[in-house]
């Protein structure tokens, strides 16, 4: 079972508010290569898992944190569309037609359907697709489809970090970019237990992004989500928890869940989306 | 951010496998009416939320309390689908073709894609779409979404307890069908708070149903699943945590989100699914 | 079974026409809060309807309806794309590629795949999906379903209302507004009368809106579709067509169906979506 | 603008209800060749018609037929699955599980999704996809695939034919085998109209059924759902309302929508599917 | 079974690189008029005939024709996309945030999920979809749908056509304009066959395209793309390979498949898209 | 650009015709670990690339070869479906109704949409999905994806193996999958090129199918469908075409395409699905 954090596992910090942007994130949230596929696959292939329990655990924890992922994009998003509203509001005060600016390039269904709020759908809008969601019962298969995932998973986040200079956004992605490459080393880890060779050389996917510009910290660290600590007692001798990762490039660690990040807090709505009136007039309210 | 525990919420136990109740409890899992749908909508109406962050809170401690339902059901599937396996190790001792014994009701992607496993797909293997997650903006359309999620959600989960006589299948949905009681007042209590009146009546939908075979003592509770009891301090005088139910027939109580249930034991991979070797030899292997 | 009637239920005027906006309004027709969604939802619980007949032919004047507006829509679109025509022969007159400005904003398959027409799709051009036509046959759960989607779909029209400034488009909203304003009511009349209490304060959703901007005199209007005016003789005491409205601001009436709009004029077609020579030179043609 | 008529367009009868029947009229009802697609189709072609205004008045006749063809399924859909109902209490009073029998051929959300109804989806489940609806701007490319959705439609209703020995559904398809006989000859005539030559000897499509078990009082004869009879002025000389047919086997005529069918009276609601206790107590009740 | 040859069916030359025109040719190749489509259609009616043998080779000889086609527009799409890579470069060194180039109209998924390549999706971005290939079974309604397909296909390719002002990209599209003239008069030969009568003054669809642009040498060629020449020995006589052209203004002929154009030639990837290191140094290297 | 043969690849045999196993078969053929997908999914890698030119190669090279694994399974389900028309023509002789035979397991659409024929969709009917095909521009992660592709892919053809005891199914089978061990092999040697290690103790995936029972010969030959012998003058040193395979447990070698199967000889069409006369009565002919 599940349990929540009202703080994001890593800070979610947007400088410059750019809806345009905020479509281009929907691709990491609700696309092929996004987080809700990744966190389905492998809660899934842990729930059908059917031994050995080491890799049952790994997937439910690592799992668990890509749940944690999904909710630092949606509210990359939605901090991201505060950029309409305000461009929305300077058209209305100068009498202007909003329809071009709305539709230039930002997705309109993030104020048509929301009211400037995340999506499960990708940067085109297309819905999330549960057929993403691979288990196919063999470890192996799963494995390759794990790091598949989590190659073009990266380059899709790369992609991403080339394309803002919100300072903010970078650091959010440099994070999400080390996770990957963690995640990555993780997934062949299984496969090495399995009898796969070296794999250094061709990691991390891409290896053209240089990983200066990742948050280095979590580029090899496992991290154990399960709220009991003394529960992984089954895993001794996790391959991905200690020793040199598998691109040769660090040492594996296990850190504890926790929270790097603060509660978000979004701006009030924007009064042409036409929330309730209690919604509008009790925005900031705590109580 | 979010946390897991190995253990289920409530326990999940399958007493007569049965893979054409497999392929049926799907539709509760990835369907119009299921877990993944109203997991996402909660999380995504929270992530979204721009006040009042009472709501807010709400939203998320239920999107987590729904994902351990997910979890629930894909055990649940897993567990019905080792009926399959004995059925074709008959056949297969008798030397007849098993196409017909798989085909004849089965989901035939439970054994070709899984290896018997659950999917995020629907009752026909249609697969869970991200357009059924809605999150509009406007709180009062949202709870309304989220009134009919949980009315078309419990009418399927009564149909599906008339369906089986597996006694542990029952005893599961009977959990599950208390706890959509709950939900139902969940939201109608913060319609409620926004003005709506007396909704007792027509409580819980579906209201033929016999309240004596749910879970009684999961009714009325609302579960937080915040990982930190003290968090919470926002959200004084909420409807849903005391006083009566919305529907009157009970008394409103919060309660810390923990286990029920045990870590799952699935049965070792079915040989003729193929999965790897190593799967095959260590299925019960803990370390 | 169905007849028609060449005018419109309501007059449908573009004063300037904008591509930007026909995809805007697709929402509205093909997406998921749109008027496709609610036409055939209404009538599908209508033909599944298993009592009581009341409901059963409420249900079916306004699946009905619902269809004249799918209509209005489909017109206010084909008219909004005028505007990219004329832009189209500008760009070709100053021999400038136009695969920029027919790009910019517009759904390119507006020009590709229709030649300037409506289309079954959303506004990201998504196509409109049968999942979304819930039908419980339960009428507690299906009345909910209703008040969702007409919730959903009236923050959706208060959006694109500000989303434009042409007069004869807010003129054709405010209408379909008003129209939603009803069919909130309608369905909460029917909870109503199943035991639900006062819901007057909550309505109509959003509640941010001023009423004031719709079209009054058809917001608490139930209009009778059927042809035979001495049909309805069930449904006497029916809630939605006497008395307060369920929001207390109006008092119910029953006015049957007539169309308040003229038969549609859409300009020729466009030279370069090429159709066929005999409709370029007929267009205008009455005979 | 649309009217209904509570009464159905043609006779709708089950001597023998058949869930598995009344999952294969799926096809007919939400699949790619069936009826939706081809309602909106011809309604879409209408309401984008940039002329001749004599094509834009037949589609929207033709259309709002397939709007009362489209009721015609969803009522013998329903109808059918009364079957389930029988069986279902069968088995639970012999205290069988009832699982394998709703699951061997019967569309599992027929009961889980429905509790006995139609839905907007194909044979196996799959939702109806509006990019079914073509409507390309270039009324020769209209016609063809015009015809194309009546050859694979009346192909899809000679199979269901022959799958069936119920005299009443043998009856209402009959019917809707002649219609299609007539909507394929419509659209050709149109082509002959634009210069097509002669086109008698392929059809009907397909021409292996034998035209004597086609109710063929309606094979060649244009229904005008037009509510007004003076209205299509437009449109002498319409080669679908006179002279001898494309296939020169009948003489075309016109004649004026009406129901040839009544009221549909469906069964009450099945206990097992937990309507609401006012449904089941009112079912049959028309105050 | 296939073979296939390095060098392109036709010349694809791309003069002028343009995102957003690429993002229009996702149509012809993805959407619901586009290559995939036709493609699968000819080759799965193909593999499903029953008979008459003469038809069979014919859809397999140009299926596989239109593997080809895809081939050819999947080349277009990756060549207009360099345009990308260069605006992408000067955004980068003004140092000026690129997202709003990147979204202006280009589909966005082009940078994030194939780092300029095409995608198996229509302009929208909406995913190939496999309910669009149709074989009925029946060789008149299955004609029928691939005139319907060619029809809507040839439509398309002259919108596009008239959307660019590219030397290179008016060839190529005029080429396919004239496989489309052909490929219409083919499947109405078969309903000649039939006993269709003359069918010339509707043709080609769209008539109101001068088909002094279209490529002629290629507009009444049957390309016969057998690996072995002596091998179709069935089907003498075969109607759309000799003889005046079903619209009168050619007269068939056979040729052998041959290619027209060369071996592609893309540009290295783009530094941002973050290909491996190894693609980046080695992206001439035929070695 | 692309050629064929009318010959399969290799032999498609069926003894015993079974439409529960053509239902199965659909999986490989139109599901997502399916032929369509890996068929796109490497040419579209090809098409895309942008070097280096060997793997550019290599992909049109297997991508072709796919195309004959589509066209081998479309017609193995042809030919299990012929199992259908025996028992209709045996049920109507027998004058029962023949609904609940053919909904039995069958798939409905292959009598209702197709007349016995095969589709592109999946093993319960859900269309083939474009967005499966990935290409990220990343040739490590392509090379991922194809790994995952091609495990799951095998997975799936020992499951279909195991659920059969048809000798030709079982033939066909074992050839498809000695060639997926192949695949596995092919995609990882570029891996291994890019610097992977040894990875021979994982594969085949999976390894627990006996691999004496898959078609030996064509394990490790890589085959060049190019139909230029002497054109693949680029891949001097090709990993994948000499020295050990990648497993270690044989040698690699190239062949170039040739069918090693017969053209395939359907039925005649079955006369309950009403193909055209002409086509029942030339059913064998081959003029």
């Amino acid at each position: 079972m599940f349990y929540h954090d009202k703080r994001l596992q890593y800070k979610v910090r947007v400088d410059k508010p750019n809806p345009q942007f905020a479509k281009a994130l929907q691709q990491a949230l609700g696309g092929i290569e996004g987080e809700i596929r990744v966190c389905l696959q492998y809660l899934f292939q842990a729930w059908n898992s059917r031994g050995p329990a080491r890799y049952r655990d790994m997937l439910l924890d690592t799992g668990t944190e890509e749940m944690s992922h999904i909710e630092m994009l949606a509210t990359a998003i939605a901090l991201n569309l505060e950029g309409a509203s305000n461009s929305l509001v300077d058209d209305l005060v100068g009498k202007n037609p909003i329809v071009k600016d709305i539709m230039g390039g930002m997705d309109p269904r993030h104020y048509l359907s929301t009211g400037l709020g995340a999506m499960a759908a990708d940067s085109n809008g297309v819905p999330f697709n549960g057929s993403w969601v691979v288990g196919s019962g063999n470890i192996a298969a799963d494995m390759y489809a794990n790091v598949m995932a989590e190659s073009t998973g990266r380059v899709l986040a790369t992609r991403l970090y080339e394309m803002t200079d919100d300072a903010g956004m970078k650091d959010m992605l440099s994070f999400m970019i080390a996770r990957d490459t963690m995640h990555q080393q993780q997934w062949l880890a299984v496969l090495e237990e399995l009898g796969h060779g070296d794999m250094s050389k061709v990691l991390p996917i891409p290896n053209s992004f240089p990983q200066s510009q990742e948050k280095q910290e979590f580029s090899y660290a496992f991290i154990n989500t399960n709220i009991d600590p003394s529960s992984p007692s089954v895993g001794e001798n996790r391959r991905w928890t200690e020793g040199p990762s598998i691109d040769k490039k660090g040492q594996f660690s296990e850190i504890k869940a926790q929270p790097y990040g603060d509660e978000p807090q979004l701006g009030p709505p924007m009064p042409e989306a036409h929330a309730q009136t209690e919604q509008i007039e009790k925005a900031g309210d705590k109580s």
